[in-house]
């Protein structure tokens, strides 16, 4: 299979068709510009598609389950067809069980409340906090950063080979980092993970918007993922995988939905029968335009098809590591080196610059919006910064001193609705701003750095 | 201040604009009707006004929080400014926090999760699995049905007179019953609490859609209600009330946005700092257009006016109630007598028909979407029948004996977007199939009873 190129095939040039795309927005030295949303990695606009297949149902939506109207009936059917389709996007096992959830962090939080008794839980320190945390009532061994892929296996082996090997176990690791956009062995993870007796969760919120995912290619047992960060943020995410874990749960939510049956006792207590499958874990009526727009958007996406969709997304990551590296002062963070395949997530810092300031600048004067901070990821971060837990600095005081370690970084993040224009524009501005500096004076308000319009 | 009627108002009788009121569905005895939504009480079509806000807002949909970007930051300020907009619609206390979640499911669940150790809840068996079921670590109180609101608040009473006066206690109650309609003596209800030292959540599910709702006024500690039952089905949910319990519990989910810093500890394990406030219980990215169409129907609804809006429901209700108690063999379910005050939300039963089989005909007969069982809330119907947990009848058999009890019921709800034609055209059905019999065959697939399209 040869793999597009935009020499070879020009649609790799062509994003697909996203809301707000013509959107502008005001630039504080005057005038107007479209606004380059370069923040995917924390939410990526709605596909068109997507949009224009809620909008068509809308006026069909009804009550789901037990409602005896047609609209109901359709819309009961719509919803486990969007089930469906996202099992079939994930190339997942015929018995595995794929549970509606609000996002990967309530995914990873279900699946953390799903968990055996004594379960022990190995994740690295490079996670996002949603696949970091949710481990609560469980016995977790947190995993130092690795610095190749092979040390990632290596470091999860030694770990699992000094564990209990009778109790159950579960690793979860991301497959696209938040803050790097860096790939992780996901294969040879699950391999190592399966050959001590553990089983794994894939984190794949950043990683099913780019890639495709293959439950069955990569072993993994569970898959997450949220449709906010795959063009359909309308408050539905997903857990798939393994049906065994769920089915003996306690269910996530208790309620109606959940619950078979419900029964007063004759001691006066209630006694319940819950459903099993996803519905045991599904209480209170679905968010079935939620489920329906991620659905559609899996369906646009393998429509379009993840080759052209990768192509076009090298593409975009080469113009950004080209503008970049050609503007001093700035580091690109990475943990497996500068050349590691990666989804179109790029972190960074600029010496001398508060990366607040920076990227308010970034806003204010050429309409571009990344994202600043920590990016819920505050070890991996602090561990690509060199820095300890600090404080960050107001933005008031923009100049870092020289030799000054940055406390935060700024991200950029892209997908299959950017325009070549919008990376462009975006290296052009890091450029000019790091040769000029900023045009305007920032102040903190209220935790954000804004121009201060009163200067 | 005088209550508007049809006679004083014609306004009274034009519903609020909803998404769907021009559908058309098929008929199983050939041609089309408009469809007639009457199960609000599950989920209601989104208003018209709230679709458009949605429509308006979604090109601008951006990252919230951290994003450095303008649509990030007007996204992040439309989410916090749909908080203070439903704090408004509820009568909030200054110091109350709200928190998003997806459903009054999911708030009585978080609210369960941060209940004090060892506190005691109270909840009449009368309740929806919602109110019903979510206490699984409390010691849980379960209350006989009262058959007078006043019974329910000298129930309440003495059994609160018996608990742990030193230890905590919350009460759970309903303020609109989803099976009968019947409104419950809230205010009266949160005194006896009150009384005893105990706190008291109002499930508002039911009621806020049809009745204005202060927490003030009321003086309940909290409320939880559904967007999906408030005309605006986009996922989001609400939790508001006293800020203490929220604010000493752990994190409802664990993750990014929840988290104030990580980071690792000299003994490799891991601590973190929680936010306070509602992003304690907002881990991963916000529903912001699901939190948007809430606000806008909040908005809406109070730009219309709960006098309106109450005196046209009322004058549904009348029409429901005498045209369905001029057909034979009809009885409606109610815990409080047929005159009690009630919502637009009426279950009832049908001499000698099994309830499935005659919604099912309702829907394909005439194009009705009612809705058919328990409705979530078992032992309450079950009372209200008279029978115990047997299971249901296959509809294929649709005759009930003589005599014989219904095992589930049938359930009509409207609401702000119910013509007149729409409950006109069920009491009719209601009465032609009571006399003439249904005209088609039915049988169960999958579940549902469904027209038998091969006899």
């Amino acid at each position: 299979m040869s793999v597009p190129t935009a020499a070879t095939d020009p649609a790799v040039c062509t994003p697909l068709p996203v809301l707000g795309r013509d959107v502008t927005v005001p630039l504080v030295t005057g005038g107007e510009v479209t606004y380059a949303a370069l923040d995917y990695a924390a939410s990526a606009p709605a596909l068109q598609r997507v949009w224009d297949d809620v909008a068509a149902y809308a006026p069909y939506y009804g009550s789901v389950h037990r409602g005896a109207g047609y609209l109901s009936q359709l819309s009961t059917d719509l919803f486990e067809s969007a089930r469906a389709t996202v099992a079939a996007f994930l190339d997942c096992r015929a018995d595995d069980e794929l549970v509606f959830t609000r996002s990967t962090t309530d995914s990873l939080n279900l699946l953390a409340a799903a968990l055996p008794a004594g379960c022990q839980v190995f994740v690295f320190e490079t996670e996002h906090h949603a696949s970091l945390l949710p481990w609560r009532d469980a016995r977790v061994t947190y995993l130092d950063a690795p610095r190749t892929p092979d040390e990632a296996v290596a470091t999860l082996e030694g770990a699992l080979a000094t564990r209990d090997p009778q109790g159950p176990a579960l690793v979860c690791v991301t497959g696209a980092s938040n803050v790097t956009g860096e790939l992780w062995p996901v294969r040879e993870l699950a391999a190592a993970a399966h050959a001590h007796g553990a089983r794994i969760v894939l984190d794949a919120a950043q990683l099913a918007p780019h890639h495709p995912v293959s439950v069955r290619d990569l072993d993994v047992d569970w898959v997450a993922f949220s449709g906010h960060k795959l063009y359909a943020p309308f408050g539905s995410g997903v857990l798939a995988g393994r049906a065994d874990w769920l089915r003996e749960a306690e269910p996530y939510l208790a309620g109606g939905g959940a619950s078979r049956t419900v029964s007063r006792r004759a001691d006066g207590g209630v006694d319940v029968e819950w459903h099993d499958g996803a519905a045991r874990h599904e209480a209170g009526s679905p968010n079935v335009i939620g489920a329906h727009a991620v659905a559609s958007a899996c369906k646009a996406l393998t429509e379009e098809g993840f080759d052209r969709l990768v192509a076009r997304e090298r593409h975009l990551i080469e113009k950004v590591r080209t503008g970049l590296a050609g503007v001093p002062g700035v580091r690109v963070l990475s943990l497996f080196g500068d050349d590691a395949p990666r989804v179109g997530v790029l972190s960074f810092v600029v010496e001398g610059w508060n990366s607040s300031h920076f990227a308010a600048a970034l806003s204010a004067e050429y309409g571009i919006g990344v994202r600043d901070g920590l990016f819920c990821a505050h070890p991996l971060v602090r561990t690509l910064l060199g820095t300890g837990p600090e404080a960050q600095g107001e933005c008031g005081a923009p100049e870092a001193a020289p030799g000054e370690k940055s406390l935060n970084a700024i991200r950029v993040s892209f997908g299959a609705g950017t325009p070549d224009e919008h990376v462009e524009r975006f290296t052009a501005a890091v450029a000019e701003l790091v040769r000029d500096g900023a045009k305007w004076g920032y102040r903190t308000e209220n935790g954000r750095c804004v121009p201060d319009t009163a200067a």
